[in-house]
């Protein structure tokens, strides 16, 4: 189904974090290795090389590529042959741990895939943007959610004019499974999340708040002008946000709502969007997101469904099964790095990515997410109602 | 169902406003009546007379109380006696035509059943809250999305604790109908409610937004501390605001977004609520009724059904067919009607009314929700973040 | 907005039923009293005549014509003078005494409506159908479904060709109450429904079964050929069937499954139906009636919902609301009042009811829901696959 | 968050089927190797040699094991040392080659994996049967909806006795892709579904119907009495049947339907099962596998949702991603493999394999399945209304 140019091998990637106890480590390898075409093969899981080597021995690494740390695996597999050495690394560490390593392997030539947020700070931010123009290497970011067959469609919606001029954006990405101080329990996901050292200058706003606003820019392409945060911290004793409502402004008029929790209690995984046009609406939810509803003026509520003939090019690509088959969360990953690994080959063939392969967040997209973190905490401090976004 | 006290005649009420043309006037008519034991009996109808007087005829009201003016109704009604002069009076009137009659008829001693919002500013609310004390009239204000059986069990719910320490509100009530200037088309219902000489300072706050605020009140008890308005004309040309977005924040630290449109395109009535606290939390849709969410710490997400034995008494009270029957808006309007009227036999026959009788929105939600209307404009107004509620 | 051709004078109706206890008599006076022109004036509430007398001075009728029977009421009221006289008769007893005060009001020339299922037996229904075409009277059935401006909306589809060739149909109405043997704890409800005396040779096949057919035949058109059914009493000493599964055929190659149960646990009125075509389809839900799926071949599934300008005609003039301020049950009930009082009205002025207002169940339907149950029942003692219908 | 037992290199399979235009070859691929611990080494990709070559290019298998026959497989592989040899063969062909390979295998000692339906006749299953007892192989069918893991918390609740007596099941199954001959356009899918020489004596009952006999078998464990079916053709010129409605009767008492279509308008892959007990009833729908609703008698619905601790061993085991992050169809057929795999490394570790690990539909289910094909097609030509299934 999908437009896969080959290349006469399958493509290599190493790891870096993702070892025993890391969710998100295993959804990468799962998602990369989905389309079949593509071996996990080196790995330094964990900051700690006990841990790391343990985890790569429980995947069935090969012992010599099995690595104690990522300085590690940078030096061996810098000095691989083209073709053996991983073709690209997925760096899925706590967010304190994203900077170097990425800067790193830029540097040495490697393309990356990151996972987000991407890191701490503009500086670090235009120091990953400076490095990815200057090596030319692929740089891919893990917003999944734009990976979501039904969310290009949305995004196709709004590019043709579907919906009209946009006027206001609703987003929302409710959870709950910080509504205890799990970071005292010994769950590791919470630990690094809830630190200021290791989770950067904000909680829930780096965690998911970046995913609202990654959406948002994918679907509509609006700027946002300026900002009005209210940022919360509900759990007693905890160091950083853990809920947060924020009033948005975009060039061009339209206005938005962006709010994000950890604690709303009942809540899983519960983002989705509402963005409303002059000429028609759209609201989608990543818990069903085989699904976008379209509210056309005048008509009845339309409910467009994965797999089907109807949809844009780019939905099309990003489908793996027919309609009523669902597809979900892996595969949203899984078509992320699908575009990242077919413009990687795309490169070694010699030939230039397609728009639909290039269809992937990029260090620009990082950038600007870091800066919307940076953003939300100016706001949050200032008295004033209205903090200008550039 | 209801634990109706009867007395041994029929309520009579009339009727100001409500005549060809209106769409609420019916409501009210409707909601009044549904009981089996309510007669309309008088009215005037319209502030235009040969209007007035064509729309009693079609209502076939005897002519002799097929008034032309509310003053004429006034005058007339107050001389008859007790049992043949109306119980109760009915003002369905666009917002500038609430305050003077509703006075004038408490001032008479007659009880009031006033449409929402119940006035244009708080000193005239103050006027109000002043003469039903000194007079003792019976007022009811209809806010009828709190008469739905399933609203009064979210209140029961935070009242008995089950959701714990209330942390995030979330209330929306997005509509579409104002999306283009029907103003200018001939719509009555468009024409008064965005003219501020009828609306009042406020457009979409004061149709939606104060049913919004009133609904909060009304489930959660919390007190508003602050609020910061983002208040939106979108539709060029108009004079009052169509849409608004605003976050809140409540005594004790509880916080909240509350937004409304007019122009939230493919919407059609979608006030909904979502309440967060410590122990679980709940959501309900003003489209659906007949159902309410619990989602309870660690357990599964639960489905209340109006109708069932499992609810509270008050809810119990508020329904009228077995489960599965759905109830809907014109029972949330008859449910306001059934309380206020309950609550006037219970005073025709000498006899203290019950708290459910009583379970009604009164002038001081009225006043409550006109100070809400004002604090959103003056915060709309200002740059700085957090406007005071009190 | 409905096309209501005024009389200048309310209607007057009494009641046969509907006393204390009764559901569904309340259910029928206050769909009867809804449109504000109709007055409920006289009633023998119950067979037993002091609940009768207590009954009617619960809801202050006057006593005179608060009757102790319905022969009383009859011999009366067909004394009294047009105007004052009733206008016609709600009949809501229990499905033994549908028969003998139906046929006796029908030949002393009353307007009749009367509660499904019509009456026991085929010869029973002949005698009505013979009654009504010689008496010309005006005879309502309470298939009270059909009332709703969606299944009217769906009917004019089929009937439009909107949905091709009809393919399948699925008609379901599973209910949970009698789950367990509410007949032996003193549940009045259950007791009739449940005793082949009083609800005839079927128990929920009469109660929900019939209203089943109705729907498929009102939205359809379709004709049964031949049935295959498995009734079941799944209650221990239950003396009628509490489920039902049953295998159609219609004429013209369309086939269908229709179930039934008041066992199904967890079900409250789940009644639904699916209707399959060469070109579309559509779903529709009791529970949910405002809303309209389509389903065209090709393109995304659409949700009609009430109160939009693109339903049909009948749709629109059985809605009462805007979009997104729901009706349900109550209006269901009461747009079958609202046709069958236009239609007496109609009759009254001397001129021809119109298509929209005599869109109501007929004694036709009832005759045909009576066959319906005998062939279910003739089916279940088949050991042949096939009942013929005609 | 699986139990899997180690062993110390990678599981190898090799693939029967599933070259260039196979939808359902792909997915069997995507779902083996989804644990990250499982290499697709082998392949005849098609029964046309080229098209088998030419498609095992396109998956970078080995030149040498690029088959292009499966007996070319079966000679060269079983000539293969242990650990190089393939673990296990998965044969995904067209039902009419099944059993020709499927029992070569077997018999050459190779553990399989074979698409449903098994085969085409009871002998066949039979012979099956008999060599997977015989050669002491591990067999799996890939009826894949058991393995979603609410679906296994389903059968947990069954098992443990929390719905009760069982009374009623409602097992559906629409599609709507045949609804227009496209076995005439070219399609290929389409082509051997409804071709008896390929697809065997049935068409949408051996590729839908056998599903939903596997899915009540196993969350029920109730066995089939009686059946009563009317099979349907409604596109003209069709040979096998494109539709079906079936009552079923279970032992012990409890009752049933059961219908699939492949031209339900607007139907994608609409399976869904809904059971009734004494206690309580669940209900589930394919298209939403991430959540299975709960009635308990006198309580609320309650919905719950994959990824959370209170759910059963077996759904946890099958889990593998949080609450919130939906699982789907790939992720089901990957439980079925993850299961399959882990009882073949628990043989090659020389341990018993846990019931969590057997827990997937063997040759037993297999054999059961042909045998329903082969009664609903007796049933369907029978005048007689009950068809005993022993």
């Amino acid at each position: 189904m999908t437009n896969q140019q080959r290349i006469q091998r399958k493509l290599n990637f190493g790891q870096i974090g993702g070892g025993r106890d890391s969710f998100i480590g295993a959804v990468h390898r799962r998602a990369a290795i989905s389309d079949g075409l593509t071996e996990f093969v080196a790995g330094a899981l964990s900051s700690n090389p006990e841990k790391a080597k343990a985890s790569g021995e429980d995947l069935l690494l090969a012992p010599e590529r099995n690595y104690s740390s990522w300085q590690e695996m940078l030096a061996t597999e810098s000095d691989l042959p083209d073709g053996k050495r991983i073709d690209y690394v997925s760096i899925v560490t706590p967010n304190h741990v994203h900077f170097e390593p990425t800067l790193a392997f830029i540097e040495a030539g490697f393309n990356v895939v990151l996972d987000k947020p991407m890191v701490h700070t503009s500086q670090q931010a235009q120091a990953l943007v400076t490095a990815v123009e200057k090596h030319d290497v692929i740089f891919g970011l893990t917003h999944n959610y734009t990976g979501y067959p039904l969310v290009k469609e949305a995004r196709h919606w709004v590019q043709s004019g579907r919906l009209g001029k946009l006027q206001r954006v609703v987003v929302e990405y409710p959870q709950a499974w910080l509504l205890t101080k799990l970071e005292e329990q010994g769950l590791k996901q919470a630990e690094w999340r809830t630190d200021p050292n290791r989770s950067g200058i904000v909680g829930a706003i780096g965690d998911i708040g970046t995913h609202c606003e990654n959406l948002v820019s994918y679907i509509t392409s609006l700027e946002l002008e300026a900002m009005c945060a209210d940022l919360s911290t509900f759990v007693p004793g905890r160091l950083l946000d853990d809920d947060a409502s924020i009033l948005l402004r975009f060039k061009g008029g339209a206005k938005g709502i962006l709010w994000v929790s950890q604690i709303a209690t009942g809540s899983e995984n519960g983002l989705n969007i509402r963005i409303y046009g002059t000429e028609g609406a759209l609201s989608w939810k990543q818990e069903e997101p085989n699904y976008l509803n379209f509210y056309p003026v005048g008509g009845p509520m339309q409910v467009y469904s994965r797999g089907n003939d109807y949809l844009c090019e780019a939905a099309q690509r990003a489908t793996h099964l027919p309609s009523g088959h669902p597809e979900a969360f892996f595969e949203s990953f899984g078509n992320i790095y699908l575009n990242v690994g077919d413009t990687i080959r795309a490169k070694l063939a010699g030939r230039e990515p397609t728009a639909l392969e290039l269809d992937f967040p990029t260090v620009y997209d990082g950038a600007r997410g870091v800066k919307f973190m940076e953003k939300v905490v100016e706001s949050a401090k200032s008295d004033q109602k209205w903090t200008l976004f550039d």
